[in-house]
């Protein structure tokens, strides 16, 4: 799409890295081979002058992208062992602090502290499609993380070097509709991870009737790689399951009330951390507005992903039940009637009721354990609607025991309930979940 | 122009500024009036969640650009004494690093002696058009700097900021021409800094014949405002001053032999050190060299704006004498030949013999002090011709007497020279000029 | 703008180009110079196959750009003697109709009586950029015609098939303001016919503010080329005058009332007769109604440009006191107190029961004479104000005596005034006027 | 895609027919109904202005859309039978035609011997997206055709318009990749007619690799419909079957030699007869080669549909016999051999021979009966190759027993060739394929 193409046209890159090729090949021992990874950054932190160091920064970057594993593993390591600073340079920047602390003191110390990692991390940018390579770099990384928890430190650097490049002045967005270019709606299909897109015909029904939308972050750096999306369904009021909402024909253009939010998905694992969900949520329900002045509710229809884990695991019961003994008792009742061979429907009732204490009572810290209700209310929504039978895929019955939940985003209350909820981890409901609660 | 309606439309963006302001209203003690700077800036440090963070960027933006001078420079005073770190917890994290100074404890070390002015910055930039308005604070900021050194060390950190929003990989090259929107052609207008546009049809003359093109530098985020732009003409030979340039009448499409770079301009004051100059000449030549296949030399025509200073100048003339007396006395013989009521032309030798000695010999530190030869020499020009009454008007002959110089921009020969330079100060020039060299 | 650049690309169509002229080439028989028109013309009409046809037509439009003023004129007669039809061929077809008048016989008969030149002018089309090229042929024509009445059937079928190029369909509405390519705000400059723009500062301040507006027309085919605009202020109120509108300041983005069409201009005299008009101002209402919810009147500020010429002339005085005295002696007391030294202001009166009556009763046919009112009337608008001292430039008086008029706009009155109008030559007006009205 | 958003955004056109639908409703005899057919007739041919034309017009078109199969067929009769012309004005003007046949006394008998169904074609086009609604009409009419021939003349009338509206002048060529609208891709899909594109995958392959590519002409009128694209291969030689391009993985950018088009589909039953191949070949090679220098050889590899219905046909085998003996005898024993349980390969050169000298002899008036060599040699294309075992699909044996065939586009021949096939039917082809052809 010409809107992304921005800047340098395709061919135009492609002119450009031939050019930078044909600079770095001198520094080259045998032809037709790349640098090894070592040599290239070597010669990147020796660049001197803007075009020695987009030469070196893509060399970098193409023999990352050529290497094997192992070889990764390696140059990450390289990174966190030997792209340090020098101990008696620190030392002494620290003396001069420690005598006078003065700004320009504490300055001098910042810069002579901070690890050559970053200033590394700021020449590799320095040449064309490096946001895109280094975003898939640090997807790399974290994969690695989990079995190599020394490189968590220079992990936190690649996070301080993209809250910089993704601020949110730099995000862009665009809605993503059936005259959307292929190439980013191939991505929507694949990113996808609440309610997984079947094919073109399934995406198609999402995005193209007069009753649905679609919206996304994107980064003029990253063309057509959508950031997060966010799928909404246009309805004449809150509907009580997500079948409703995916197996629904396209409705006429009416009336709308109600907008749903029944869907959101990161897109980009290599930028963890780096959240963007709060304000596609509060700028998407901006452009509903002014689209479709009818529509006056804006709810989520959302999984409760910690429920299933919670109801399962015995691991802590003594922990629990010493905790808070009443959401314990509430819990092992609806695992036993969940258990029966037809648990009766006259009692799903049990089933919401612990839902809704496990929302408001199980704690992480001072927040709700529940990664969704965390999100949403965090953003300043409240708890709206706890609806049983909402989703009966296998997925939707592991995860949630079948059972969604409406967050209310209410353009008024959306900022007392975050400032409520970020100082006293406070949780606003509906009144008339009110009957639900334990009383203890 | 469409290409630059990048992400959230006016609209939108209007809608988006409305909904922050309503946030931030219920902070404020008197309606109709912003928050002083002050409480502006202690809501921002203290905002958790993303959209109290907008919000406070928005209003600490919006309350700098209405408040006046005397409250800006009280503000960046805050920043400069305020917003330091924390001795005590800076003392701990040198403690452990000393102790152990281990890849985590420099990390640590570095984000404890971070200024909160960086932290500050970014969070600044969590709001719609904060780069924009960042930008015109720096802008302030360095006007401040000559009477407010202790400002000094603000402006770094505004410089180290922007070097990281401003990375190569975020700029955008577009050609400018007739079909570019007016509020960009206003810009180039009133930014040009080397060979004045009178008006409208002036700068015509300069973008829309076949033989003259312009190309720019643009950041998405600042949408219609170029960075940096250069003018060029195409032409079947190099010319022989800028008279045959600026008033030239259009050539027809001719098979041109020669791409002549005659005037280069930064836009942003505010972007001072943030350099974009080598890269786009380096791709302008890309660009030419695809669209136009004939075209085999690409020289400047550039003004030589340290050679009046220096002819002018008497106050260093013993430590210059003692120096360099060769130069020394060349100078001499030509500041009396130039006050002579008519310079004898058969002698406008002596002029181009001095500014090539100049050019070469007189140093600031390894390098030419004439700023205009270290930036193309810099990229890894060459010395190509030195021409008298190259630029007969006014400015032209107050900063260069008329003379101006080619700098040829060989692609083969770019990295070697550009080598040369860097390491050794060498500047490489053409053989024709070897005569013109002073022999001691 | 990227908008425009409608298919092929300007390379791809000097490729097509050159193409084309290479394919021709053959056909010429001396180097390097045109065919002459005959030759090409007869090429033209003999040509078989797609491709010959594009190159004949190709170059029959570049002989005549290139064609002497004399030849142009040779060319159209040409077309106007040598390209009718076969006369027993139309005969023959004549009576098969005559003998059997079903609808093949019909459609044979017009099939074989259509003119050669509408055949030409459709082979003519098959070129690229042909559209632009036969415009500016038509405009020729029109010149010629008042010294040339026997062109007048080439012209009509010229608008024949303009009106079916220039379709209804094909037309695209377009907002101008700051953001639009110079190319095409260089010819709102040059095609401004109401109230001249000075220069492009006098033209940022009727695109550019938020109280001021523009749009134009477009047709795919004719890229950076209005056909039609119409400038559009948006106040608190009707105006009192052009001044109002041209000199102030532009106001803040307030709760406009009322949007005042102050002036509209027909760009390309080669589509005369082809009317934009009447859509573009109701398709202008509806864009401003969507934008800005709070406008309720759509109002002209039109000059009276048949008053001046009408209260000047006097050579069918007799004539018309015969057919309607009232208005012929109201014509003549005006007239004589505008001749006064100082017309005492206090009379200004008189001067606007003349304009109004001279709207309501002074016609050319069944409608009015001026021709602004039979344009706006004919539109279903209705008459609402007459303003003295509305516009006191030279212009203006020597028009209109410094009258303007209002004429209203009314979503809900339009369709039957129109029709009242069209029917009966009805005008209406606003009630406040009636007491203006002669009696007789 | 913005690029085809033009004119009047989708909103704004939502709006512009809500305003005609409010306009036209006071003519509805019962709320809620549209007009019949012959009201909705009659209201526009009566229609004067303007906006009655558009909105009686629009009237007519979605009354039509929602009319009955029979009421279509009714519309049709009606518009056969009642908008033809007044018989007595007709020959009042033929009178004074055949009194002066000038060229004026033409112009009239032309006007007035014009069906009404031509000024009704063009009043129904006063209107947004007329042009797609009466594409679609056509296509109705063209279903219905066969069954009633009587509608012949209409139909004749259509094309004759529509070859007006579709002028080479109007098509916008667009590559077609992988960045292309969905709303698009999915047409491609839909409309290929060569060779199926089984789903989105399929498509995918032969659109996004650098060896595939695929054009389209557009109309502005029509956003998001092709009405006919071309796919093509860029390959190291001509491949030697279908299988080789359908198959194949792609290749890597090398320096392609040859771009073989092997598919060309139309995509707008309504614009039957209204041919844009011709251009789209012509210019896609010009595109190809401004892109690829590398490509030396264009051709296609085309199906001989004519084939397989000729060899089975045995109804006029007498007098095939009788016009060419040699021909005939060679179709028999071709056939025969082909009916063997396993024709021996050895003997495919038998197959070759016979659907050379088929396309070089077998005539339909002037030139060959298989219409895909009409296309392509009337194009200005030689033949080529003649390659057996070529395309073993179902389809392919049917229609070709398996042979396909290599048109070369020789820039330098191609007018030539164009004009020897044209005026006297002859059929360039390849030296090596001369012992190919019969002696007699």
């Amino acid at each position: 799409m010409a809107y992304f193409r921005l800047g340098i046209s395709d061919m135009a890159l492609n002119r450009f890295q031939e050019f930078l090729w044909g600079l770095i090949a001198p520094l080259r021992r045998r032809k037709g081979e790349r640098l090894l990874l070592d040599e290239a950054l070597q010669t990147l932190m020796g660049s001197r002058g803007e075009v020695s160091t987009a030469v070196a920064a893509r060399e970098v970057l193409d023999s990352y992208q050529e290497a094997a594993d192992e070889d990764k593993l390696v140059f990450f390591r390289n990174l966190e062992q030997n792209f340090n600073a020098d101990f008696e340079t620190v030392k002494s920047a620290w003396q001069a602090y420690e005598e006078e602390p003065s700004g320009a003191n504490l300055s001098r110390l910042s810069r002579d502290a901070e690890p050559r990692r970053l200033a590394l991390l700021r020449r590799l940018h320095q040449t064309p499609n490096a946001t895109h390579d280094l975003v898939a770099m640090r997807a790399d990384l974290l994969e690695l993380l989990p079995r190599r928890p020394e490189l968590e430190t220079l992990d936190r650097e690649f996070e301080q070097m993209f809250s910089t490049w993704f601020g949110r002045d730099f995000l862009v967005l665009r809605e993503i509709d059936w005259s959307t270019s292929a190439a980013i709606l191939e991505r929507i299909i694949r990113y996808e991870a609440v309610h997984e897109i079947l094919d073109w015909k399934d995406l198609r029904s999402r995005i193209e009737p007069a009753n649905r939308c679609c919206f996304a972050f994107f980064h003029p750096s990253l063309a057509d790689e959508p950031l997060i999306f966010v799928e909404v369904a246009l309805t004449m009021g809150i509907p009580s399951g997500i079948g409703e909402i995916l197996d629904n024909e396209a409705g006429a253009g009416a009336d709308f009330t109600t907008a749903v939010f029944y869907s959101i998905s990161n897109c980009q694992p290599g930028l963890k951390r780096i959240s963007f969900g709060n304000f596609l949520i509060k700028q998407v329900v901006l452009e509903l507005q002014a689209a479709h002045p009818s529509i006056e509710t804006f709810v989520t229809l959302s999984p409760v992903p910690g429920f299933g884990r919670w109801l399962e695991s015995d691991a802590d019961d003594d922990e629990e039940n010493a905790q808070d003994a009443a959401l314990f008792n509430l819990k092992r009742e609806c695992r036993e009637w969940l258990q029966r061979p037809e648990p009766a429907a006259e009692n799903a009732e049990l089933l919401r009721r612990t839902v809704f204490n496990f929302l408001l009572r199980k704690r992480r810290g001072m927040y709700p354990e529940d990664p969704v209700a965390r999100f949403h209310l965090g953003n300043g929504a409240s708890l709206h609607r706890v609806i049983t039978g909402a989703d009966l895929s296998e997925n939707g019955w592991r995860q949630s025991r079948g059972v969604m939940v409406n967050y209310l985003y209410d353009q008024t209350r959306i900022e007392t309930n975050h400032e409520h909820y970020i100082g006293e981890g406070k949780v606003q409901f509906n009144d008339r979940l009110k009957a639900l609660q334990l009383r203890t």
